[in-house]
């Protein structure tokens, strides 16, 4: 066959774009008989090509007689001739690029046409374009680079966004020195320097924020969550004991007492004049707290509360701020009145006199050494009939007259109860944030590590970068991704969540609590992973206690289990998706015809786009993540209404649903984060700044997308090859931002006193 | 449509034992009208049924006219009669149960055709049972028994195989009270407690016991191993200083020395006359030692080697047994003589003096607090132009005469360096083997609390047992069946080096050091996991340190770092493994055609089947892992082939395939942790131990091949429906394991004076 002269070759602008494509497709042998028939036919209906490109095209499209050797050399010498350094993602933009070079024609028609052939060929990428730049692997010519593509600073603000004064005031006063880290391993010094890094926060009024200013506060939960999203970068058992203190029992007295509560104690708990805590879980009872057993029965002779620990099980458990500091508790007890069991109702139980003297009929066992948070007094707490004066019982949801006349605005008791659990909505975004600094501090000394530590390569050159390696990237970069992802979604959460509390009438409350309980679980997950993560990516460092990484994974482990148990809260989220769905059928009901018109609505669209720009392309990922989460709600519905058909109790049937429960849950927490993560890109103004974020994004959720590929794929969504493009496309991702990523935790902004490991210092 | 009267319905035996899949089928609603059509088909080709029941199956198998409700309620009724409480798992099993309670025919044919219609119909396991059988709900008629189904000494038995007895004896060494866990958080006590342990051990002989009897020792390699596992159940730190101690300090004299050496140390190792190290990391070489950049230069003025520290890099770093009590180092520095570097040999550099004093020109930084493995002394060691004698280096795979000419039997550098790398495979078994041990005392842990633990349920019944949440099973079970495969795998493993060493000539030792790696990674990684499940699933209680999962995840979290970091070690597994495929193309080199055949030849069979039967088959599974294997050894063989021919450098192409060399290691290592279980099964012989192994050789299998779903349906190798019978099958396994897996927990017979977690005696 005819060999085209190089100087005739490099005339033929329609067909230069196309030729990096055709060098790759026959050189690798993976154009099969079919596929260039395919693209035969396809020739056939460019108009954009000459007759004689068209002619040309043809003859090397042909699978009995393939483009000799000679041609193919030609081929790749005039490739060449346009490799000069430029920076390009694939074969289908290697060819745009020459099409710009050479000024051939480059409008929607033939760039549709680059596309197809760059699918139909399915050699994606950067390695394809090494393919034909061979010394790529000895000069920096498509190498990305090291500096910044992006101003740091300019990411900070985008992170912090409203709160950035706010966040800078924190980031400085806790690198102070009074706020340096604890070195000893003496437990009961621990306590001490958190009880006194604990007065510092309240000296600056940082405990009572969100108090109403009547009472010392500023009427601001969103600095309050926020304070608790910063201690997350220094000591945990600080955090969890100012959340205890001003949250969990302060907040309690102002969400759940009357007047009389708030004026008595409020500016004393902001102020630390009066130190308490949170007397829900019992030892039998964890996560589920209906079934707690304290009795507090009315005695109406002496106008007072008994409150009585009836057996072990009904033991107050893991109580913060207990064993050593508290002088008060809220304590959650079934109300007892007329012989009448009320329900649980909470109450002021003081625990210590002034003097630190435990309170008659109050007994108190340290629970001694934990995993972490030993700056922390947790404390086992039972009640042997002590007695409270009446007005100990915070009223507002449920009041006994002097004659021990039981009343309620809310009639149900279940309604009741979760009710009163609606505070601890507040304190789940706080741990969401406080996780996701966890996460920050872990990855930025993890990835400053990867950027500096070399290990094994050519014998010719300086040993390679940890980050230069494909499995550290894998390792940390999908996981920062996710990162940001939860730092837009709980940062819009707290939004919502501050202006409802401003405006409770018109909030959305159950899609609040549902959010706030999924993100929760999300977020510390997240970053119990990507401790660990970062704890093996830094090797003999990184176990070494100096650099930290021990700490934060000893500190934030049981974030997974306190403030509602994750997988707990996962079927809470999935439980509320399915009420949401039975308002959506209008009736409550769901019936089986309803479901099988809904179930068609849903059926993908099927794509086999695996171009790079499609699979990067947001509104590719939001149409997979709504269908699966659609799909699988509709199919969890009709499992469980088939079940309870066959006389399964609801409990039971739920319970052997269980898994597609949290498989829906963990469906909607990605469609959220995606939404609130293309959000955030959306509203970022400095162009450079969004564009890292928009590959993040990008990456955020081809990663999901691949771990759940079976799923997709058993389901139709996903092509088997899609689902390998989308696998590749993944590792595409984390090598262009292998570099960047040190540049976006740089963004993070946490101060090298914070991160206090040698490792991880700027 | 006729409706057949029940005293008719009861006497078409041949149709009996169909019913139970005709009401799901109909019933759900889950037969499409091509797969009716297709059962019409088969129901044509069935001899075994008389012409009146294959006509009346045809009628009840029109989708234009479904059997009425009436019909189907009675078939309800027949199918019931035969609920009396047997348990049953799915519906042909039911179908099988059926026939032989009415003597029908039940023969090769009838049970094929249970089986194509339990997979056209697509409904399986216990939960299709249970619709037919509602009470099951309340009753426990086809509830899994909570006692044994096997005598648990005979599990015990089976795992610990030859080594019982001396198990045994370990167990009870380690119970008694001078091995009581240290309680403190000084580490200097907790060093002195851990040096106390290790003496008695010595005084035992138990150090020794793989060195010649000549010199102490018992020439027993597996039992210095089983005393590393057996450790494993204690405390970490001691394991780690007996294994430096015995281990790679006395292990390199006894391979790397000779006679002289062998008579002057070895005996004074065994019986700790003598504390070393082994000095090989530097604070710039962890993974890649070939890097290593400590010097030792010989000076045949004074018939010495000068060793030194040339720069901060070249610092010994994490020199276990240096912060406090060693006296003497194996040192690997780059020995100079002559002027020549000869690479890196190890030398015995005395660090201390008999009054732990140290020598001239040593420097020992402690390294201070870890995040765990307090117990031991790790220092960074650095040396000043230290002399020691020439007889110091030991010489026996190189050598230097008196006048400084250099000698080996090894002709080149890197093979030198390799061989010498080989002393660190019985380590690596070591390691994996006390990882299994950690895995196991967590997973006891777990599965016994959540035994125990109720939360949740029915209000008219108990709280629900944590074992009967399926997310609970799902935590906790397929990583039991991991680890007994691991059990199974590790001491296959050992049986086989420890015969090596006994007959070196005989030994296949490249495959020795592939599995030994991969086995490494793959515990270390499985005893993590496993930790950190373990705390997750015991809630609050989990993260008292009382509880021991917080010392478990400090103490090994380093395994998956030290004796070879598991990702380095995992691409060392594939390299062999590409290494052995040259070798089977015999010229050693991959050409494209061979390439071609081989592909073709491992083209899987297509098999649709989902029935539990063939979805629990080990052939099935194994066939599976092989074609996974197969695949990617040769899509990672040509994909590095054509980087090459593209002008790659070899160590770059190995980075830019990084992720394919680690999925080729994970399908290696699965490949034959299913083999030694399958072998460990096959020769259990009491009936009922190997039943319960049978089933968690199904659920590892099955588990791994869901976890890798996505790659199976992309290379064809699954069908869509069948990766989600798999899903449901790895259910049907846990909820049908989850009592025994109690059982099997004791079965490993671990103390509890070693458990030592109030949640987790027996």
């Amino acid at each position: 066959m005819q060999i085209i002269p190089i100087n005739e070759l490099k005339e033929l602008h329609g067909l230069l774009p196309l030729l990096p494509m055709l060098y790759v497709g026959w050189t690798n042998g993976i154009l099969s008989p079919t596929e260039i028939l395919r693209l035969q036919e396809y020739v056939n209906s460019q108009t954009w090509l000459t007759t004689q490109e068209q002619g040309y095209l043809k003859s090397w499209l042909n699978p009995q007689n393939p483009p000799a050797e000679a041609q193919r050399h030609d081929w790749l010498s005039v490739i060449r001739d346009y490799s000069d350094g430029t920076s390009v993602v694939g074969l289908a933009d290697f060819g745009r690029y020459i099409a710009r070079r050479v000024d051939a024609r480059l409008d929607e028609e033939v760039n549709r046409a680059l596309e197809f052939v760059e699918g139909t060929l399915g050699a994606r990428g950067r390695e394809a374009i090494r393919q034909l730049i061979p010394q790529t692997y000895d000069l920096p010519v498509l190498v990305e680079s090291q500096s910044p593509s992006f101003n740091v600073a300019q990411l900070t603000q985008t992170l912090d966004g409203q709160h950035a004064a706010f966040k800078q005031r924190l980031r400085q006063l806790l690198t102070t020195p009074q706020f340096a880290y604890h070195q000893s391993h003496d437990s009961e010094a621990y306590r001490a320097d958190v009880l006194r890094w604990l007065e510092q926060l309240a000296d600056q009024g940082l405990g009572s924020a969100a108090y109403p200013a009547a009472f010392g506060g500023r009427d601001d939960i969103a600095q309050y969550l926020v304070t608790m999203e910063m201690l997350g970068h220094h000591d945990l058992s600080l955090l969890v004991k100012f959340g205890v203190q001003f949250g969990l029992f302060g907040s309690s007295i102002l969400a759940l007492g009357t007047r009389h509560h708030h004026e008595r104690y409020l500016a004393a708990v902001g102020n630390l004049q009066l130190l308490g805590g949170f007397g829900m879980t019992e030892s039998g009872h964890g996560s589920n707290v209906r079934g707690l057993e304290t009795t507090a029965t009315f005695d109406a002779a002496t106008d007072e509360f008994i409150i009585h620990t009836p057996t072990e099980s009904a033991r107050k458990a893991y109580i913060g701020n207990a064993a050593r500091d508290g002088e008060m508790l809220v304590v959650f007890a079934r109300l007892i009145t007329q012989g009448e069991d009320y329900g649980i109702s909470p109450f002021l139980v003081p625990i210590r006199d002034g003097q630190g003297k435990l309170m008659d009929g109050v007994r108190i066992v340290d629970h001694g050494d934990k995993v972490g948070l030993n700056g922390v007094d947790n404390g086992r707490v039972s009640f042997e009939y002590v007695r409270i004066p009446r007005e100990n019982l915070l009223n507002r949801f449920a009041d006994v007259a002097a004659d021990g006349t039981y009343s309620s605005p809310i009639d149900k008791e279940s309604r009741r109860f979760f009710t009163m659990l609606g505070t601890l909505v507040g304190g789940r975004i706080g741990i969401g944030l406080t996780s996701l600094s966890v996460a920050k501090n872990a990855l930025t000394i993890a990835i400053r590590y990867a950027n500096r530590r070399r290990q094994f390569g050519r014998n010719d050159q300086p040993e390679t970068l940890l980050i230069d390696y494909k499995t550290h990237q894998r390792r940390l970069l999908p996981p920062l991704a996710q990162t940001i992802a939860l730092d837009f979604a709980l940062h819009g959460l707290l939004d919502q969540y501050a202006a409802s509390v401003k405006q409770p009438m018109q909030a959305d409350t159950r899609t609040i609590e549902t959010l706030a309980a999924g993100l929760k679980a999300r977020s510390s997950w997240n970053a119990t992973h990507i401790v660990q993560a970062a704890r093996e990516a830094t090797g003999a460092q990184g176990y070494l206690a100096e650099n930290q990484l021990g700490r934060l994974r000893q500190d934030c482990d049981i974030f997974t289990t306190f403030e509602g148990d994750n997988t707990v809260l996962m079927q809470l989220v999935a439980k509320e998706r399915l009420v949401a769905l039975g308002k959506e059928m209008r009736g409550g009901k769901i019936v089986g015809v309803l479901l099988r018109q809904l179930w068609r609505g849903i059926r993908p669209k099927k794509s086999h786009k695996i171009t790079s720009s499609h699979l990067r392309d947001s509104r590719f990922h939001k149409r997979l993540f709504a269908a699966r989460e659609q799909t699988r709600v509709l199919a969890l519905a009709k499992r469980l209404q088939q079940l309870v058909k066959q006389g399964a109790d609801p409990t039971d049937a739920q319970i052997a649903a269980q898994n597609d429960f949290i498989r829906l849950a963990d469906a909607l927490i990605d469609r959220e984060l995606l939404a609130h993560f293309l959000r955030g890109v959306a509203g970022t103004k400095d162009p450079a700044v969004r564009a890292v974020l928009d590959k993040l994004a990008s990456l955020f959720a081809l990663w999901q997308i691949e771990q759940d590929a079976a799923w997709f794929m058993e389901n139709g969504y996903l092509s088997r090859r899609k689902s390998r493009a989308i696998r590749a496309e993944v590792e595409s991702l984390c090598e262009e931002l292998r570099y960047q990523a040190l540049h976006v935790v740089n963004g993070f902004a946490i101060p090298d006193a914070l991160l206090a490991a040698p490792i991880g210092t700027r």
